[in-house]
């Protein structure tokens, strides 16, 4: 399941993944191993230079029995925004992994929990081969890392400019989720929330931290059923509205364009809403937001899945959805920047790659006839609809 | 089915395909549209500036009723190594796809063949969800292009130091092909033979052209069967053996050396020859060591098959065939510098994308039990052996 890295499985926020692996993927680069991330908002992925991506080693976690009640550091106060959106997120986690069973009807989540010595850790949840879905992963992690320097651009204040700044200490949690149902007629969901913190760098006591939120729900369905579409979007546009009018056409839009399949000219799905680097709004205000969109994620979608997971399919519609999931591997494994930053810098690939779907399926130049219901979603993956 | 960007579907010689789309998927950087490919043997994909990759565009193609009897332009002697090498594709294109209609037993190739105005062309052929094969590619394509003078460093001493070179015109030529058989008993065959030649840069007349040979032919099968292995293996050292006792050990070093998937810390497959800018032999010679290696597909492969189509298997077996496949999916798109170079630049997509399987599987944390069949194979795949 998702941690860092899968966390950012879908999203633009990339943090290394914990490693279980007993060898490192990547010599150390100093005696003692550190783990660091790279946060590309400061950074696009093609201009972090390969000697740091090499350097990038990940602290080794160990699997714990039981759940801690919190994986923050024992000196961390529980009023902090950390503390408040690591309960969050984990309250989330429980509840969506106890309604995806209930509707699964039998199938339970295997749970798998990991802590890091130097603090953090995480829950990885995966229930695979149930009634209702053929792959789901819900996933919470929280990280402390230390990211290069040259990360932390927007710091640049911070040092003074003849004056390079050391490497940054961060904090980053969050929850992620795909969920991949078996009928064709029922989509798949992929969500994910996520919260980064900087401190000062290490050699500039002084200087701001940084924070933002990040995070995003959306649909990727074979086949569009209209009120099942309209009813996902309006409840993302009802929690984005209670905070400001302008946040759904603007994260609607951004995720249009995040989860766009360049080589195909189409995106993965219908979309939803999706941000990156927010935080030019009162952080309290941010918090209640994405926690607003994590409890939204129950009825914005088991509903649909509730009213589709019975019906009678073709092996054609199946064919078809096998499809659509090839597009879903084209674009996890090509460009979802955590999935591929993930793979590159050596995280935990069970954990990054958990979101391909159990299935999928190429066909040569398939192309669905014109006007036929498969025609109809994709022309509405190339051409983005405004739903509600 | 793979043009160029099939040619190198999976190799390191990235071409670009012709894109049969009629939208261009970049901007024309000058009134009249040129073709061109960038040569990463000069150049790693990653040092090709984002700007020389956004201007590449690619000549539309033309469909064709009928093959024509050469792709080359007019003005060429069926006496150059540019026509021969043609020939030969064309003649192992013809061979490889009757053979495996005749393993096959019923389904045939549908063929595409395409022109382009400026010269070049190719014939696609794929035959999908046959007795035997599931999917299966075999292409041959002609390409004229020219590359940007930052991909022509070797000819760094055709220049004045102080004396930018123009743009370079290059000829290309290629087979390539992957066949995926059902039977999870029966392996997987990829194999790419290609020509590369440059003329001199349009500034300087009297400069050096440059030409090299690449290839290769390698076996992915789901369940070891040593002999089969060892019968593929030998087929292509006898080949190599004709021509340089050297070829087969570094050739077949270099393929488990390309063929590695970083994040699995192991191989797609079982390996078999790999090579490319070879160049430092006599030109006649390498030739027809290039025709000895394509003429040696059929001999390798076929045997194979026919002792394994019909094996029975058990729904266990066939999934860890689709999880193999999977493995071929995250090669093709993670790795293979052609697929994703193709993809990058706006190829012909089907055409790239016809390497992948048509069916694939992704299972969480799939541990093969040690010592059973599987783990051999996976044991193989991450220590790759000598097999004759």
């Amino acid at each position: 399941m998702p941690p860092p890295a899968t966390l950012s499985a879908s999203s633009s926020f990339t943090l290394l993944s914990p490693s279980p692996s007993p060898k490192p993927k990547f010599p150390p680069f100093s005696p003692k191993r550190h783990s660091f991330a790279i946060n590309p908002r400061h950074h696009s992925l093609h201009s972090v230079p390969s000697s740091t991506v090499r350097c990038a080693v990940i602290e080794k976690e160990t699997p714990e029995a039981q759940r801690p009640d919190t994986f923050l550091r024992a000196n961390s106060s529980s009023s902090s925004v950390r503390a408040r959106f690591e309960k969050m997120i984990r309250e989330a986690q429980d509840t969506v992994c106890a309604a995806i069973e209930a509707a699964d009807g039998g199938a339970t989540f295997k749970e798998d929990v990991w802590s890091r010595p130097g603090g953090g850790g995480g829950i990885s949840r995966v229930l695979q081969d149930g009634a209702v879905w053929e792959k789901a992963g819900v996933n919470v992690s929280v990280v402390y890392g230390v990211m290069p320097p040259e990360a932390y651009r927007a710091a640049k204040g911070a040092a003074a400019a003849d004056h390079k700044p050391g490497p940054v200490p961060f904090f980053a949690s969050g929850i992620s989720s795909v969920l991949h149902p078996k009928n064709p007629f029922a989509p798949t969901l992929h969500f994910n929330y996520r919260y980064f913190e900087t401190d000062a760098p290490q050699d500039a006591p002084g200087a701001p931290r940084q924070w933002w939120f990040g995070g995003g729900t959306d649909l990727t369905p074979a086949y569009i059923f209209e009120e099942d579409v309209k009813h996902f979007h309006s409840v993302q546009k009802s929690a984005c509205d209670k905070f400001d009018p302008t946040f759904y056409p603007r994260f609607k839009k951004w995720c249009d364009d995040y989860f766009y399949i360049k080589h195909r000219d189409e995106r993965r799905g219908l979309g939803g809403i999706f941000f990156d680097d927010l935080n030019d709004y009162d952080q309290e205000m941010l918090l209640s937001f994405a926690t607003e969109c994590a409890n939204s994620v129950v009825p914005a979608y088991v509903p649909i899945i509730e009213k589709r997971k019975d019906l009678p399919f073709t092996d054609q519609q199946k064919a078809w959805q096998q499809l659509r999931r090839g597009r879903y591997v084209e674009f996890n494994l090509v460009y979802d920047r955590g999935t591929t930053f993930g793979l590159k810098t050596g995280g935990r690939i069970e954990s990054i790659l958990v979101s391909l779907p159990l299935t999928a399926r190429w066909e040569y130049d398939h192309k669905p006839e014109e006007g036929s219901e498969e025609w109809k979603l994709l022309d509405a993956c190339i051409n983005p609809k405004e739903w509600v």
